[in-house]
């Protein structure tokens, strides 16, 4: 039988009201003639209340001690719609990361899927039952539990959807579909009916959260259509998948991001930036980093997002590598579209509409899907709205 | 170098204060020069509330899936636990019921733990940490998640107590080790300075909290010695251990059960009693089971407190046996003391005091350590108070 993958965000099991509706649409699919398996996130802000507990007793925490915190919050999502399966009359059983066989790198608090080996899964699937499997944590070859990082559970269903040959992986979250830009900021965004792997990657790295970036660099490798939907209410769609290129230069959509610190190395000294660099390896593996060219000098961005320690790293850089600047407060805007930097058009035009919301662009990164502009984050938002109104092409 | 066992229990952790000054407390045992193992149980009220989401979705929620949601509250203690210790200077790690070997039996809500393999425990130790593990949980042949029922933490500390072969295993709870009787109904009841496996293991059976009875039957087949003390405040402890006997027909103590239902079986038919039996085998493997000797023919008694869904459990029965009456809305006051029963004099003596509290006594059961009998459940603590003064000795 074909199997379908579902995965739901925090938000859509975030109470028991919303736990069951899941569970009718769940019980729906499966009532369609389809294997379901689904991956669900842990309930509305459960990891961050769990990270929150975690700070009044430690400012830096283990790695390895929050993975076993924050793994918990799915276990108890993923029982709770077994739970609501089953009174529904549909058999279902859960499966934490490890039962699942989702096998990672042994990186706490931002591990990578290594391998997938769903032979649980697969049996009960074999047995008549939806499977329900904690998004966003895995385990590692040490044996020890892990987790993914912001948005793991996209990465999670479809390295389920590769390994078990599925039909479709289905992303269920709060908005329906992949927007032009965030429609909380830009109210003429559209719903882009269609979008390619490496623009929807790239929209995901420049800070769209409805997707995942490794999920759909995932979804690429294997050749996976996802299709992302409103867990309620909205009935539209964005598929991603591989198709005829578009028009090159054509930009489908901007994304940005806040709570970005930027290092600068103003006077270029390659000593210095091997100790940073170094420094870095080990203290801010989980750090998304970027590297930018701007007119100080030599600059690498990193988002706070999942560096859960950062004051103790600010200072083990300031105390070893004293020709550093922090800047802390800097934000990112972005606009994508395949072959966006074929010309230098594109790059004056962003560098001109985010000038007219800030003066002060503090670097340009490009590359041949993505021009992204740093700039003070207070000054993001309007940016954002610029950079739409100037570039984004009509449906 | 000797290893102690320690316990906490869910009120000792209940917040981030209590688990900082539980971390005190074991870094101070570790600087006195032994390895420590620390089993904790979820913090305050997490079961509970758990629980009752369950319930919220499932009147009668999959003991698999329970187990899978429930076990999620010890791993958020422990791994708290373990970063209050890191904090310290005080190298710690947590370990799942899993990862530490506590191996069960398939029972879900209820399992038995049936061997310890402490293999990771023991290599943390040696290289000098800490090790938190979680209590109430395990992992069966089939390699799913069971939890050990009601005050199973106490089973988990004194299994691994005895496969670490640990120099003593410590319960620490709210209360200051064991007492003639609950000080909340009993004010002049008084601590006991030790007792016996057996008298334990029978106050436990009767309802006494401050000890689970699995554990202390464990600890009894193992040799280990049980020390019941305070988490905070009060330095007094009871001590549990092998030792000569007491003089016999002496009352040790008094305790006492509600939510308890009576199954009566008037007529006494023996295909009915088979049948009920049956019933009770497949549908509350979870609840503990006492046969009395009413004067109304055969009965028995369940304790709902492990039953979770004792309303279906009650329409089965009596559709099939329909001899039987249900009476819910029980108790039951014991005395305790080695060779009780020796004489018929303490018997007549127990159904004397508790016939002044309630002249309608339901039953009467007796074993060489124990006089049982089962009343209404608004009478219990009346009836406590007139056996401990009536039968428990001074001093």
């Amino acid at each position: 039988m074909a199997i379908v993958v579902q995965k739901y965000g925090g938000s859509s099991v975030a109470d028991v009201e919303r736990i069951g509706m899941v569970a009718d649409r769940v019980a729906a699919r499966k009532a369609s003639g389809r294997d379901v398996v689904v991956v669900v996130s842990a309930m509305g802000d459960t990891t961050d209340e769990l990270l929150a507990l975690a700070r009044r007793i430690s400012p830096n925490p283990s790695r390895r001690e929050l993975d076993m915190l924050l793994s918990a919050g799915e276990r108890i999502a993923m029982a709770l719609l077994s739970m609501a399966l089953n009174e529904r009359g549909v058999p279902a059983v859960s499966f934490t990361g490890s039962q699942s066989g989702i096998i990672t790198s042994d990186a706490h608090t931002n591990a990578r899927i290594v391998e997938v080996r769903p032979f649980r899964v697969q049996d009960e699937l074999r047995r008549g039952r939806v499977v329900i499997v904690a998004g966003y944590q895995g385990v590692s070859y040490k044996r020890e539990v892990t987790t993914l990082g912001r948005g793991g559970s996209d990465t999670t269903a479809v390295a389920l959807a590769a390994a078990l040959e599925a039909e479709a992986c289905e992303i269920y979250s709060d908005v329906a579909g992949v927007f032009s830009a965030d429609p909380r900021v830009v109210p003429e965004a559209r719903r882009l009916a269609e979008i390619s792997y490496e623009e929807m990657q790239e929209l995901a790295e420049a800070g769209a959260r409805v997707l995942n970036a490794q999920a759909v660099e995932f979804a690429k490798d294997r050749g996976i259509a996802l299709y992302a939907r409103a867990a309620t209410g909205d009935d539209g769609e964005t598929v991603v998948r591989r198709h005829a290129p578009r028009a090159p230069g054509r930009v489908v959509g901007v994304a940005s991001e806040t709570g970005l610190v930027l290092l600068r190395l103003a006077g270029g000294d390659l000593g210095e930036l091997v100790s940073l660099l170094e420094r870095l390896d080990t203290r801010a593996a989980g750090a998304k980093q970027l590297r930018f060219d701007g007119p100080l000098g030599a600059s690498l961005v990193l988002s706070l997002e999942n560096l859960h320690d950062f004051a103790a790293l600010r200072a083990e850089i300031q105390a070893d590598v004293p020709g550093v600047s922090v800047l802390e407060g800097v934000g990112a805007v972005s606009a994508i579209g395949a072959g966006i930097n074929a010309s230098y058009h594109n790059v004056r035009e962003a560098v001109r509409l985010v000038s007219e919301a800030d003066t002060n662009v503090l670097g340009v990164a490009t590359s041949s899907f993505r021009i992204s502009l740093l700039l003070e984050e207070a000054k993001v938002e309007d940016a954002v709205r610029r950079l739409h109104r100037g570039m984004v092409g009509d449906a």
